[in-house]
């Protein structure tokens, strides 16, 4: 037990938490001084680091200013985020509803497309997390929903493409790609068109795998979508805000999604908060009834001003470019000559600052080193990777038999080689 | 529309919403400079007034200190908080789980109650508001439920004890007691007991009437629950945080309840935050086992912060002395006044500073003054109060065919009285 504190997704009488005092930028301390490199960035939610100097200003002048207000009143500050959000996602888009994390977006995005069609079923991937309240839960595919079944009845999972590990016998992108949209129309057919709602995605598939799409599958989604009246959700919870190096990650892909929902990067996280963007057209659907949904706290100044901040902050220090530099330039050659050099490295895969090393007992059959939804003794070479990690200052990412690259994106250049010095002398380690 | 700020509960193309610029103790100002006294708290959230200075101070202090930190972490501030609620609320409980408000609270509580018992039902009341995730407006018992259904298959609706309109042909409060007794337990009974995880209750219910329940009605249904082997959660969301004059509502009355949800009042929403209070005994559950729940904020250093500061103040400020005192001493007789003085007023009741004042077309027959569910001109009488009371500077909390005295507990008598004073000519001019 940590005190009176019961912790998230955890055994409470078996952890043994780190008293973290301070951080700055991709580093925080603990209470006996010592320093890890953050190449998490918590839990992928801060972005532009700890303790950003912009972002804690603005916290203070919000809270100097007005901390909260209803949601029925008009905001300043909530209404310029608004903008900024709209402004960046381009004319398709008309407003956002904001909420108070990634959860709750996703069930409002469910709740307007549910709305908007008539029609009750949402259809979802296996490897995928949207969340933990009872829709969100019930959205995502891995071993979390398990015990919180059944959840919310009108929720279908599908497969996504996963090129390393085809679950359609593929053996090239462009036939995983064909293939994945074959057998998602195929399930859209027999679940009944006329029957869903909506089909949500992570863009990048985030803690599950770090799985960005082939080519044309996002597209491929959307023309589905047209062709049955279906609405396409973009979840960009843990992807957006810069962390594929485009500002959503659904603009590195040539796609328009119906609704984008959001969290964590758009404040990293400082205040709480969420939120869906609808398009014009869905939006029109509460035009004149009212909307079925709301929260005490949507669009909670003190919130909305570090994400208005994040904006200033992104086009100042330009942190796209950074991204997309550190990504292509250092990540994925380093990485590849990781992947080439081990042979635990089955894959590594990524986009901007948002990377999975993906670890196999052998090369050629790909058996993951891990076993899926393995723990305690099953997980012990992963526990390792990450005790060395943390021995060695890094505080690493890691999920099944993957390692992930998640840090903050202001991270720099040289911070980012020695987290990646760590990570390989890491698997050096377990290789050994 | 409010520019891009889609708005929760709202038919978006027919609000107006008024531009709040600031807010001091129990009022706020407009940009046009007009001053409202909140005696609506805002949404009933704003126990400790806009922009207390300690609460202010409190988050200055934790964002210059550390904003925010994974839930994996040890963090003082959180442990703080959570150690000053489960102290305040004594032995039979064991820790907090933090949440973002009162709605992923509410589902936190299900989550348990069906880890803890390995059953799926839960059932809640009629006329009751449990938040607007899946599971949590499943558990709402008011309309705003309709357009969400079938939401959590695993609820079950009942009615609770409504002394003044009862379900049960009740004359007298303690037949209303007894009978609303009887009719649960048959429920339960027909329910099929061993299929019923919890019983969740709003202690006071709060927006669908402030419907303080009989006395004995509370221990009653914690004797069902211990005869069955149900969890009795209590909803006190909005009811907790000194509402009623006890710290938690629940201790207006003689019951324990297993499992305590609540938001609001806790840091006054000056940062999104909620949470659970688990007693020892469902806590035992996930001492070894992993809690199949969790998100990325959870026990968000700067929303409790001001938590922090809110026990401070609550201490220093007297401020359960304060809010009994200004209950009992001027909002009842005040309120039973108006009841006895004018025939649209059907019944008046409340505790602490927690009331309601019900509104008539008939004295004799309780039929109200506007229709169960009214909108547009159907709820005609009941827009008239509340235009009449922001015209005079006092924003009201109205619902249905009732208006509500939920202020910031920080509200002075002469404020008290200014607001009831106007709170009744509107009555007055509603009644010519």
């Amino acid at each position: 037990m940590d005190g009176n504190v019961f912790h998230s997704w955890s055994a409470q009488d078996l952890i043994d938490p780190i008293d973290v005092v301070s951080g700055s930028g991709a580093t925080f301390q603990d209470r006996a001084g010592k320093s890890y490199l953050d190449f998490a960035a918590q839990l992928v939610n801060l972005n532009l680091g700890h303790q950003h100097p912009r972002l804690i200003q603005a916290i203070h002048e919000q809270a100097d200013k007005l901390s909260t207000i209803a949601p029925a009143f008009h905001n300043d500050t909530r209404s310029q985020l608004a903008s900024l959000i709209v402004d960046a996602v381009g004319e398709n888009y008309g407003s956002v509803f904001f909420t108070n994390g990634g959860a709750d977006a996703n069930e409002n995005a469910v709740r307007m497309a549910r709305g908007y069609t008539g029609r009750q079923k949402v259809m979802s991937t296996y490897r995928s997390y949207h969340g933990a309240t009872t829709t969100a839960i019930t959205l995502t595919g891995d071993p979390r929903r398990w015990n919180n079944e059944p959840g919310d009845g009108g929720v279908v999972h599908f497969f996504g493409p996963y090129c390393y590990r085809s679950p359609f016998w593929a053996t090239t992108e462009q036939e995983e790609c064909e293939r994945a949209l074959k057998h998602l129309e195929d399930q859209i057919i027999l679940e009944g068109a006329n029957t869903i709602a909506a089909i949500i995605l992570e863009t990048v598939v985030g803690t599950n795998g770090i799985l960005v799409p082939p080519e044309g599958y996002l597209p491929g989604v959307r023309a589905l979508c047209d062709k049955y009246g279906i609405v396409y959700i973009a979840d960009e919870v843990m992807a957006g805000f810069g962390r594929t190096g485009e500002l959503f990650a659904y603009q590195n892909f040539d796609v328009t999604p119906d609704l984008i929902t959001f969290a964590k990067g758009v404040n990293s996280g400082y205040v709480p908060l969420g939120g869906v963007i609808l398009s014009r057209e869905i939006q029109k659907t509460w035009s004149t009834t009212p909307y079925n949904g709301g929260l005490t706290y949507s669009g909670h100044p003190l919130a909305c001003a570090p994400g208005v901040a994040t904006f200033e902050v992104f086009k100042e220090e330009k942190i796209l470019e950074h991204v997309k530099d550190l990504g292509e330039r250092v990540v994925r050659p380093r990485l590849e000559a990781i992947r080439d050099k081990y042979d635990i490295v089955g894959e590594v895969r990524g986009l901007g600052l948002f990377w999975a090393i993906e670890f196999v007992k052998d090369k050629q059959t790909r058996e993951p080193l891990v076993a899926f939804n393995a723990s305690g003794a099953d997980a012990a070479p992963i526990t390792q990777f990450s005790a060395y990690c943390k021995e060695h200052g890094v505080w690493p990412f890691v999920h099944g038999n993957r390692a992930h690259i998640t840090p903050p994106l202001i991270i720099t250049e040289d911070e980012l080689n020695r987290g990646l010095d760590v990570y390989e002398e890491a698997i050096a380690s377990l290789a050994a």
